[in-house]
């Protein structure tokens, strides 16, 4: 069968939605300037520096995640910087476009892609090279399924006096972060992933620092759909804005942060945790290998698996959706073939999403030909929840 | 945790509905005499028909399903008829109450909750009192989780000219069901079970030799929300409404009723049996007991599950849904505390869905100390469904 | 042009809802005995006590408004009992019917359609007529746009100890009503009038004596979708449902009671007084003339107009919906043809909504070549709202 | 009172969606690579071209209009280029610095923000300055409500070999547009002015002399948001997408080009202009002024007013919408207090929404002192609309 949606939708995101974002997303649609909608907006930015855990403030772009990683390489990086990009993934080194965009030179700092940065390595590469200004990491890779210590980073580039820039998508609402507390000059996220929302926006967090090293520039960077300081001078300082907001996902950003809120941050975060850790019980189980090195670095959203050998990934997931309704992600740029991802984020970081979606898993191996225990994937991962809540 | 809403509704209905039936039951509220509206009304009757595979005509009360039933009672029957009544279940002996009020005479063919009629009891009692007019039967029991053989009652009734009224709540869409080649006279079920819609309507097929025998009474019966002669001498007649019809809810009813169509109504029927079928095979791997006598006569929409010693099923409810997320039903009636009930109808008649419940049962068993080999329920489910589709 | 819906739907109800109605109302479908449901059905319940403005108990029938009446007069009256029925419209004689199938007695004050019962009419009857038990009156006659001095009338019917049955479908919301002030010991209503909700449900007000009544009869009514007494033995004495409830409706139900009181139910009604008053004046101001005999017994929900001589008032209405996109109603019953009625309730109730269908009114009167001075029905509607808010 | 939303939004854009729209845009937010939301992206595409009138490419962006014409900048001009830029209003003006950023020159033709730009006058610059490569122009300036004669000035350009790129965010389905006929290399618009869609999309549509132009750069754009080759080089040739499309932006877009072709494109414009040639008529008999210097030049999508003297236009537009639920923007920019907007575009081009929308304007006028004939306006708009349909 061909169903018109899957039943459920459990890859690198987006995915599932909750009702209640469904609901709050299709708020009326009015002109951007109406009291209503900046009422909204307003509380939207309180949300987020909540979420965020930041008393500084809070941007959000009218766009992909990527846009704000870009946007932060503009209005930041000018020709003659030295930036430190730290790479363990494809999203890291994705990022070294934006920099020499910016005119800026990067310095990197590398691992094999299913492995995390080392905090000694920067503390040497900022030792060795005493002019980085910025250092930029991703929290958490899509493609790798696998987290930097991004705390610890922080804290030896405060050491350093370096501005960080973190890409966390992956991350926020899925592993810890403490914005203010770890000293990190500028985030970014989008609300597809662990807060379970609806993609289109960038959400940034930026401290005093960074605002005050993008205007220290000779040329401060305004007039573009890049820039920040464009936000900073209309909705900062007046309530405008520079160009129309995508006024129905801010609709749905605000339910997903309210949503996550009143749940509780670390509960939320805790969720993701407890699902993540059955689901790689159970693909284990399966006899299944993961492409993490480790399970301490491996990611609270997303499980990346190896292929197994003989095995077409994109075969497994075709048969996982199109005859079980269960959508989940196949691998990504050079970890495309070699690997596929399941995803328990936002609302899928859930028993039930994980139950559904082993049992599937497990049905589509033995279609393929593969042999399966029957329940030895789903049962090994419900086993580990006895703590769930 | 209480969460907000469950994760799924897997209970005995309503349940799970689709987002296209949640989108289609939101189109504009508009009053009932609008074009628009009366154009999805015919719309919603011609589809209603081949659903329940009658060119004859069908009626759309605005109540839940047992207003159906009622209807028919007080329509059909008049002081002095008497009224085979067929007593499966729970639902079977209700009707008795609806005879009575109409002023008839019941005679009772019965069969503990766990069975299913014998159509030579049907033929014997038919024979042995030559004065009945009318039959009643529940196609399947919601209590119980049987069925009867319809088919097979409904041709010995029509050897004696005997008519038949049939309660297929739980049977249309998910049990086969052909109203004109069986000869059924007078079938009522309900939008919230296999066809997957949202509950507050009663579906009516209404054959020639019922209408006529509602206007051969001495005093039809009209002037009612009961009656059905109001819905033809308005709606059939000139396609006006005897009350205002409960605008959404006929929304809602349209698009289930396509989109069954257009998965197909012999597809749509397999995969509800293919799934029930699986949630035996996982019930039973755990060691628990159906409360059906036999196989051959569970219904595809809901398992009924006999409550082992020393659990307490509403304990176990709390469990799935507070902390699990999966709502399921307790018994109902005499079969309270007795049974519990799985359900898998409409959109819920779906492997994923399955995955999840039985993950989630066998989760939730064990925390509240019952021995359970994990994974051994959703795996002996999973393993029956290598020719779902 | 035939447009897919009309722009806006302001005819005698159901019509345009809000926008947070429709979220509300598509909440996820859950099975009824799920938490979350009962929770939202007890709120219902309480909201709807405090527009009702009662004390004592409401009970929502899963029905239309007319279930309401009919489940009144089958849970009340016996045979033998006299019931003083005021007829003055169509839905006051309908009435009738319902008081000949409980087998009681109907004794009828009455007066032409297009006037409002004299509460001293009602004091000669029951002096007249000592044997009279109940007293049954329309609050507001949907299709003569006139309403009741209710008040008064029950302050009679108590006089004499007379059980009072009040059908106030297109009073509730849009005219004042206070049922334990006043003594009304039965109401029934609809969310979809002057509540701006989604029509099937039936909203009933019930006072101890009329309890009391119920309980009193020889054989007291149960075991029917007609039953109150049914109502109260499940969800009263232990929160249970006697069938299942129309889950979706109740949701929006709920929504729509929650906003009436958000705004103020004073305020909510002064709105709709001032926007009937506006329409009245701007109809008038166009040369026609309205049905109520008196300004002072207008409806402020339902204007009804007499359609002027040589006038084709079905042409109208198809011109104002299929061109100009306002769909109103035409007239009911015996009215039909010789009037049509302009509905401004609930959400419509709104001096935007007023504005355009007056403006589409003149317009489409002058596409049928009625002379039209163009915006003087607006001009003269729009000045009299001054003091609107 | 303050309502929680105005009853209708009726200003400079976005604004009233059609309940369709709402709907579709609800539709399951899924990975982007799921089949589903691949057929639906493609069918986008597909209609948008036929809206554009185009054989050639077009690109959705995952941004407001305006990441479309800074894309377009960034893509197409490299240092050394000369752009001649026509002036008539403010976004006109702010393009400017799109072509400064972009490393190119500007070559400015103006005129007053009431007029529009003389097609001679673009012949004659383009005559004495023979090294221009590209011409830009806005098709219909938002805040002016102005329309420059897109036609002719691309006519023009040939003539010289000028690639023209044109920015129609306000003319996109309200004014005629044939992109092919009339030469133009890009243009760009938005879902949420005249296709009455949800805002959050830049929609481009590129000649294969423009994709040419990028890719003779001696540098070409890749690799950045901005970058219009990354779409080609992805979506056109392989079906992937650069980075994550806003899904649910998506469903509402191709909700909305569907129902502007199903009413038909010529038919859909052809209602744009009847209703704004009412609003001006409406208008003028209030004795307003408009903004535009001639009829021939005003928008269909938007009415520009002059502020009268002594009126506080902010007062003004509070009191439509607080007070009678009618929110109308502003004026913009330089135009900000000395004029506001009456919008009419998408749903809203509609004579209902006009009637609301003068009705309440001359209530407002009337409530802050001035002299108002109450009916004037409305009364001289739907005069007009004899031959609406």
């Amino acid at each position: 069968m061909t169903p018109e949606w899957p039943f459920l939708s459990l890859g690198a995101g987006p995915g599932e939605v909750s009702n209640r974002t469904l609901r709050d997303h299709m708020r009326p649609v009015v002109g951007h300037y109406d009291p209503m909608f900046i009422a909204i907006f307003e509380r939207t930015i309180e949300l987020l520096q909540r979420v965020y855990e930041t008393r500084h403030d809070v941007v959000v772009l009218q766009g992909e995640t990527v846009l704000g990683m870009e946007a932060a390489a503009a209005s930041l990086f000018a020709p003659g910087d030295v930036v430190l990009n730290l790479v363990s993934g494809i999203f890291g080194k994705w990022f070294e476009g934006f920099i020499t965009r910016a005119g800026a030179q990067t310095l990197e700092v590398g691992v094999p892609y299913n492995e995390a940065i080392d905090p000694e390595d920067v503390r040497r590469a900022l030792r060795a090279h005493p002019g980085v200004k910025f250092l930029s990491v991703v929290h958490a890779e899509t493609p790798s399924g696998t987290v930097n210590p991004v705390r610890d980073i922080c804290a030896v580039a405060r050491e350093f006096d370096v501005i960080t820039i973190v890409d966390t998508a992956l991350g926020l609402g899925g592993e810890p972060l403490h914005v203010d507390e770890w000293g990190i000059d500028l985030a970014v996220a989008g609300p597809q992933k662990c807060l379970g929302g609806v993609p289109g926006l960038a959400l940034l967090a930026i401290s005093p620092g960074a605002w005050a090293a993008m205007e220290r520039r000779a040329h401060p960077f305004r007039r573009s759909y890049l820039s920040l300081l464009d936000w900073r001078d209309t909705w900062a300082a007046r309530r405008a804005f520079p160009h129309t907001p995508s006024v129905s996902l801010v609709y749905a950003l605000e339910s997903v942060l309210a949503q996550v809120l009143e749940v509780g941050l670390e509960r939320h975060i805790a969720r993701h945790r407890a699902v993540a850790h059955a689901c790689r019980a159970g693909v284990s189980a399966l006899g299944l290998k993961l492409w993490p090195a480790r399970d301490a670095i491996a990611s609270s959203a997303v499980t990346t698996v190896r292929t197994p050998d003989g095995l077409d990934a994109g075969a497994l997931l075709a048969r996982m959706r199109e005859r079980y309704g269960v959508g989940v992600a196949g691998g990504y740029g050079e970890l495309a073939g070699t690997t596929f991802r399941l995803g328990h984020m936002g609302r899928s970081a859930h028993p039930a999403a994980l139950g559904a979606m082993l049992a599937v898993l497990e049905r589509s191996l033995a279609d393929l030909g593969r042999p399966v225990a029957f329940g030895a994937g789903v049962g090994a991962a419900m086993a580990t929840l006895a703590t769930w809540e």
